[in-house]
């Protein structure tokens, strides 16, 4: 499991004073860019090379509104691996308090979109985390 | 079912040349406020009264990218309604295409949170949805 | 000049309860995607055939909050045109209330960032509009 | 001068494939968050009185593009105080490498959007940075 941490930006917020419901997915998003930096994973060089992780399901459970400056801790594991797609699972938290909790499903595709099985040495730093 | 049309914004594509995926939870906010004018349901008023709809649960499946300046018809019902809780579904279609499908599940809170009943005339408004 | 027509989305409203000042110039991009449309400029044919516009200078002036929900006119038209810039002004209204005004300046560039003097067709195209 | 690091995300990311230009602002709100932090302004609990600091003019320079996963250092200082305005500029830099420089006005209005003066002891904690 890796965790990292956000600050609530007023741009986030909405009218009702607490963080709009999508940002929790852009939340999630920097929390699997940690991961893949904590595991050696260069997403950028993946694309580089013409592999992407598109994701095909994403769900948002939210418990505790958050607020704006509010420090958040994002922790992030793979929940499962399969040849061609990645799950993670995500927790929002604030001090001891559960703000959300997610899930993602990626699938690895090509330039033209064609479903593509992850490289041994990608698969392996994925499935790591499966130890934890 | 009530449908409205969003066009792709520059600012919602991502370096992939496609739609974030955050973005369709914003359309899917964009179709519940055509739903609720449609309705007759007065959101804002709604709000000025001490009474909110957060988000508690959403969940997108993208089937097919939508890309820059896509037309998109944004489909929502309403596919349950309990004494505090509604449930959207969406469909997010190009032309036959489907782009995405999802679901979200607001709770009727008041200005500190607590739940509340839907008054009988907006319960009715939602409501009537099931019958179309 | 061309206008659009934007309904503002919760997504874009804050705590303050008016719409968060960056979204301003996604209206801007909204406008200039309809003057393109309008002016015959395929902007998506450009990039693919390696031409981009990116923003070299934008400025918003705010002279009354946008809200929820409200409906709001964006004029845009190229104030100035040179061999490799364009500069668009935008106003903002809703009814006959001064919303903001603002500025943008693109470069054409390739793919490599190398500024590149516009093709005649397209020059024109930007061009018809400082007669309207 | 207050400085702040941000890490471009990959939702701030456009199909040119690289930051959209409105996200700037988003950073320069960051790092106004990080200034008021830093010289003891606590902004939540001035909304909490009834004093809010919108936005009444904004700007940027674009110099350099950025990258997802860029580390950006957001540099912010204020650079006039009146009686109830505060005017910021910062500098957003990548290494060495100045991506982009940019200017707000903000106005001190009370919740019914009425100008007030600033009360002097924020004043002057906005005031003690110009003898940084």
């Amino acid at each position: 499991m890796i965790t990292t941490t956000i600050r609530v930006r007023y741009a986030e917020t909405d009218q009702m004073g607490v963080a709009y419901y999508a940002n929790h997915f852009v939340w999630f998003e920097v929390a699997r860019g940690a991961f893949c930096r904590a595991r050696g994973i260069d997403y950028i060089a993946m694309e580089a090379d013409g592999l992407y992780l598109p994701i095909m399901e994403a769900k948002c459970r939210y418990k505790t509104p958050a607020r704006y400056d509010d420090e958040l801790t994002v922790a992030v594991h793979v929940s499962r691996l399969t040849k061609r797609t990645v799950h993670f699972n995500y927790t929002v938290m604030r001090d001891g308090t559960l703000i959300a909790e997610g899930e993602t499903t990626q699938m690895l595709v090509d330039a033209k979109g064609t479903p593509r099985a992850f490289p041994d040495d990608i698969a392996a730093r994925f499935d790591s985390e499966q130890a934890c």
